[in-house]
């Protein structure tokens, strides 16, 4: 099934020609200006969440990530601080009135999440879990999800479908890399997904160059790239301390060097004919 | 990740070199015999059922299989018949006698469908949902693992082992066929995931060629295959009516195809030093 | 583009529904036996070839195997004895009766190496060797096609329409494993290539699952299961001492687990109703 | 094999810290300023191939791409006009000063190519061809080698060491697209591709979006998006009339396209520190 032929009524293109923005407090994302959300793979602790928040705020960004639910791939990994993280993340929300973007792997958790985010998001192992699409759709909570490790274009549009159809239309796609069989990285990240959505759905789309290529050197050209194939947004992680992250620490960038990228990102936004926002 | 350096101490073959038998009623996965588990796609109705269930039986299959919650990747397709769809399952059983396996998609719906089933299938767009692993992990039920679309064997061993750790041993792995660039056939049955497994794991592995050809023809020549290749078990859909399935039709054997498979089945268990369950 | 709709007038199945039997000297590789093919992945020496081909005959191969000319991935590997071994090949022929194929890698070989070969390899790296197709469809030789790493069986086929438009309807299918995301084995066997190349050509398939896993235990189940599918032959690497070979050594069993597995494909031959050749 | 630790002395990055500038003419490609090559997948006649220069010159291209040997998937397909096709290459070259890339598939064909070619193509069916690689690397012409449908970058590389290995240092690479299970584009442009090499190797690295998309409306992002991510050049097809091409139409810029999108790659290239050459 390609992109062609999909049935998506909803999230379709031709529903909304004019594109959607999603709102997460003040910040608008699928509108004229590029947004950058950063933050830790992982909430740690108060001190490592609330200093890269600082940082990343200072340094432009306009949104934070950081998990406190973390589905790993194997059950002995950090699994995340869970009801701890989310009263830290709402707490850095308060301290920098930067809006929070965290996930929620199970529908049972979505009250508790609701309290402490502004966007929800559903991560790549949960792209085709139906239930917790279903549950998210009924939420007046804008939507982050991920596209699955090897859906097609096409199974990913109507997954966000799905949440539509349960009511919710605000919803934000984001390409983070597909399974390939070139073992220099982690995922191969697809921005041509980016063209590709902007053209068939009107929704916002961005792109985690982070995940997508899995190394920390990569984020910053695979972040421009990114802008320039059209990219409505960026999610990246950024640790005060990658060498000793609980998680992803080795595609972590540093507060300086996410510092030092933003300058690049704006360049490119503006030759792409837009903005940071 | 390889299976060579996965650290998986519940599930790696090393715990239990001997190999685990899982238990349904009478029936035993993982010994000697080779059994064969039949029945539709999706539960449709109570005559599509029970017809089928006393065909399947009748030609030998020790398992009944038939979905009624349906995690369908369009929004649009049949959901299947859920709460009353697992009713149909438990008349099918009494009336048949054959132990049931059905998909649980949910944590919450966890307990009606063990009120109806002997054996938990998790779907392929659940292999990583890990709080669904973690509550199957809290049965006392078998679970029916079925391999994500792309997932590497490692991480599909850690699927296994996260249920393990949560206290169920009663795991029963399944190929289903991987995601590759052939536009031919739905998906590539990987039939070297068997005897890997088999080497890594002391897990029982059956392989689906229903869904992993997605190609009713193909269900004969890859259903041998796979005994050979020393597959514990089959999963094989069977529709009375394929041509009129609300789902997977097109893969599905009709009763008289699957009554002709099974004697070549048993020769191929014979020839592999193995019988049909 | 799938096999569906491929133009392949000479190819397809319905060009000749009754399947083609190449001929190698005495032995038909497309009739009702299965035959066996094995020997050293590369020419060595004197000893090592000739041991290899005595120990391969005794167990009941038909065909031996070896390469002359490597095509290497990198420029620093053993890249065969050349001419050298090709007149090794002659003299093991000699010896032992076995037709012999080898790998033709440039059409300027060609005439040396019709000189000491019956069936003429063309490897996997070449399937889209237009030029190389072209010449070893202007020859009165059998050709043992590859099928490219990542190939589309569509595509295979036309390579293999290109050979037989070019005069030369002699011409045996190999699958030989497929490039995926999984790193466990060197590569992903694909079996379900065995029965839709038989459903939609009339040219014999042949299976190696040797390279097609890359590694040597896996080969005893993978060749089962090859049979078990419907594979017209087997190609399997066999070398008197593994450790030592100067290539693919850990794919290559010894003669004596070769001599181990031919009565079990024999009972699989038989189980599939078939014998071997 | 990972990039990190293939052994390609020649190719390696350590070889040649500051980069390698291969010169085709006054062209430098590898040096400070992005280097557009364009013109059309197939020579067809004199009047299309005169146009389509004059006007890819016109707009800012700095070398002439067009094929004379064109291999094809089907024996059926138009093979390109060979060596007539060759000799329209050099009038077009006289009669615009561009220089002039053309594929070489077999080494039988080198004297003929080099007499009117300036950069000698190598494509993607024969990334793998040994000898073809060894035959260019002995020659004293730069070779544009493009990367292999599937080829991992570590066997990219080997390809590229064998050339050198030979002889011949100026070696041009080319991301154009890998294979994977999306249905909705011809490949997936693999645009990480780009700064991986360049961190591991000195050698020049262009991008075809051409190919690597298949999809004509694609080209103009993903092209912006390959100079974002560090490309020294890129490889464009153009036609006068895409919807006549004999090949590859449905992925063809008309000439206004071409030459709506220099300004705007210009523009990509000055944010990135770069300029058009």
């Amino acid at each position: 099934m390609s992109l062609e032929t999909v049935n998506a009524p909803l999230a379709g293109r031709h529903a909304r020609p004019a594109g959607t923005v999603v709102s997460a407090g003040a910040v608008e994302i699928g509108g004229p200006a590029v947004v950058v959300i950063a933050g830790p793979c992982a909430v740690e602790d108060e001190e490592q969440l609330l200093s890269t928040a600082r940082e990343v705020k200072a340094a432009g960004a306009r949104v934070l990530r950081g998990g406190a639910y973390k589905p790993r791939t194997s059950p002995y990994s950090f699994p995340g601080l869970k009801a701890e993280g989310l009263r830290l993340l709402a707490r850095a929300r308060a301290a920098t009135g930067l809006p929070v973007v965290t996930e929620v792997m199970d529908a049972r958790h979505l009250e508790q999440v609701i309290a402490c985010a502004d966007i929800l998001q559903v991560g790549s192992r949960n792209m085709q879990n139906v239930t917790l699409l279903e549950e998210v759709g009924r939420c007046r909570v804008p939507v982050l999800l991920k596209r699955g490790m090897s859906a097609t274009l096409a199974e990913y549009l109507l997954a966000a479908e799905r949440v539509m159809a349960h009511g919710n239309e605000q919803v934000i796609l984001c390409e983070r890399g597909i399974r390939t069989f070139e073992p220099s990285t982690r995922n191969t990240l697809d921005l041509g997904a980016v063209p590709l959505l902007k053209r068939h759905t009107h929704l916002p789309v961005i792109v985690d160059p982070s995940h997508g290529t899995g190394v920390a050197w990569m984020v910053a050209p695979m972040a421009c790239a990114a802008v320039a194939a059209g990219a409505d947004g960026l999610l990246i992680e950024v640790h005060t301390h990658p060498e000793r992250a609980l998680s992803d620490g080795g595609q972590s960038l540093s507060p300086g060097e996410f510092a030092a990228l933003m300058p690049r990102l704006a360049a490119m936004a503006a030759a792409a004919g837009r903005s940071l926002a």
